[in-house]
């Protein structure tokens, strides 16, 4: 079993309103940044998983994502793992 | 002048305490998920920036990080920048 660590980034479907993204905009407008557009808030969650291959380290975020992490409905999700760390691994 | 896609991800600085991660990581193993350590969630910030170059996109979301997007006592930041679409360009 090896130790990988998984970023998962839950980002607001296409097409769905995303109220916190359109604060951000007017904020950085009003800040002089100008040529900013199309700003989306989502989350991201960094996890260590402990799997045997990184393609289950992938399944297994993904069944984390459908049964809790995302919402279905309003949510597209995006993973990526990196190497594995040693099993003792210190944290960087 | 190019438009990039710059994703920004916010993450809680190492070693300070994360309790929407702690919860997660409880939910999770509530759920049957084993072998889940070090849950961590920030928040990650889309957008479309106007630039004339990659570099100058990145030294934008820079900018937006140390003067709106992140607190820098309690977060980091990082920011990747991916090919520019063409001025007019649809949406994906």
């Amino acid at each position: 079993m090896s130790h990988f660590h998984v970023e998962v980034r839950i980002k607001p479907r296409a097409g769905l309103l995303d109220p916190e993204g359109k604060a951000i905009q007017h904020a950085l407008d009003s800040l002089g940044f100008e040529g900013v557009d199309n700003v989306r808030v989502g989350k991201v969650v960094d996890l260590e998983v402990e799997a045997p291959s990184e393609k289950e380290a992938i399944d297994r975020a993904t069944q984390m994502c459908r049964k809790l992490l995302a919402n279905p409905v309003t949510e597209d999700f995006g993973i990526t793992v990196s190497e594995p760390t040693s099993a003792g691994g210190s944290e960087a």
